[in-house]
């Protein structure tokens, strides 16, 4: 089985409208190369009790959690708060953030003090090339909502993450999907461990559905494949890759 | 107080990465501009369990619930049988929906007939121009997932959610956010109705941080920028609209 993940992502100006989230696809991709099932994405409010529980029920249902944005010297920036609630720890004030911020922002103000406070027992995951190392609490690691940040942290421990790839294979249907819904549904029953998928797309030209077969397994995913095939009308498979 | 609702993206290719979600994006601003609070996004796999337990807790705690994805003809197209069991109802078949699938598809087979199913009770919602109704449970609302289907049905109802608008402010700074953290919060304090929101944009050359405020009330919007106004640095405000 692979490992499971949860995406969340903190911010009022996601909710409103105001900004497109774009870190939760990011990850999404990277996630899936890096052979981690993604299993949910939640976009929250900069809201403590909210971040606490959906922290603390994600920490519990899947191996890592990943969170975005909320951790700048703000108001509004209340995820450190939050995952140290998610698992009942303190913030404490940490030496090494506290002089990473005096370097930027000179001697702190009391508010501004607080991005230098991290949860009791949490690692400060100092990269190279990188200012604001990420801080990871047990399964929970906690990054940046600014989109070119957390791309770049993500990049520099993705590593750590890498397990078993996905293998797919797609293919192009020329037909409406109920031509189709009977043959998949029968193949998805008889070979489990294969993820199939369904997408009707109307702005295509070419094709009309495109179906995805995924599993990490090469043998079952071949199998279903051939399978698939020779069920499906020859006449609208346009092609298989 | 507003009233607040909750996207559920209904969709195995969006947590794999395959297909980037564009509808919760729509939705944001969408329910933004009719005066209603998205206050939670979850993205979830096409599996029924899931479904059925996040409509049954987001139907609990917000005033709207929309669906999007999953109410296909294929075996992943889970979703009426997901908000049929968060409210504990069956699923029925609906002649309309039945005579409409025909049309399309000519005599259904039994795994198509599946998509004219609708949880027990629930109101199908026949738009002008629509082919297919969205589907309407209790205060849950399932539309489908290909963007240019959920655009045009939400287009099609929006009006029975429009409620008193949001009313915003933006204040562009060009500095540290750090310089501007202790005003920020000292103003959030004294403004609870007004929602302050604080942005460093990184690619932008004319200025370092975007400050919002929203508020639902004119004249508390309206002092709340006024006495941020008289706390900031005076050098680093560049404008107000």
């Amino acid at each position: 089985m692979p490992r499971t993940a949860a995406v969340i992502i903190i911010g009022n100006e996601i909710l409103s409208g105001k900004v497109k989230d774009e870190n939760s696809h990011f990850l999404a991709v990277e996630l899936r190369q890096l052979g981690v099932k993604l299993s949910l994405v939640a976009v929250i409010p900069d809201d403590v009790d909210e971040i606490a529980s959906t922290v603390a029920s994600c920490a519990k249902k899947y191996d890592y959690v990943f969170t975005s944005g909320g951790i700048g010297p703000t108001h509004d920036d209340v995820t450190m708060k939050g995952v140290a609630m998610a698992f009942g720890r303190r913030l404490v004030l940490n030496d090494r953030l506290k002089e990473l911020i005096v370097k930027r922002c000179g001697v702190p103000s009391d508010v501004v003090m607080r991005m230098a406070e991290m949860p009791e027992g949490s690692e400060l995951i100092e990269l190279n090339g990188i200012n604001f190392p990420p801080v990871r609490l047990e399964n929970v690691f906690v990054f940046p909502g600014i989109p070119e940040f957390l791309k770049k942290k993500f990049a520099a421990l993705k590593e750590r993450f890498r397990d078993k790839p996905f293998l797919s294979s797609r293919i192009y249907i020329n037909g409406e999907e109920c031509l189709i819904a009977d043959s998949l549904d029968s193949i998805a029953r008889k070979f489990p461990s294969v993820e199939i998928g369904s997408y009707p797309k109307i702005a295509e030209k070419e094709y009309k559905v495109l179906v995805t077969l995924e599993a990490r397994e090469e043998e079952a995913l071949k199998q279903a494949v051939e399978e698939l095939l020779k069920l499906l009308p020859r006449e609208i498979v346009l092609r298989t890759i």
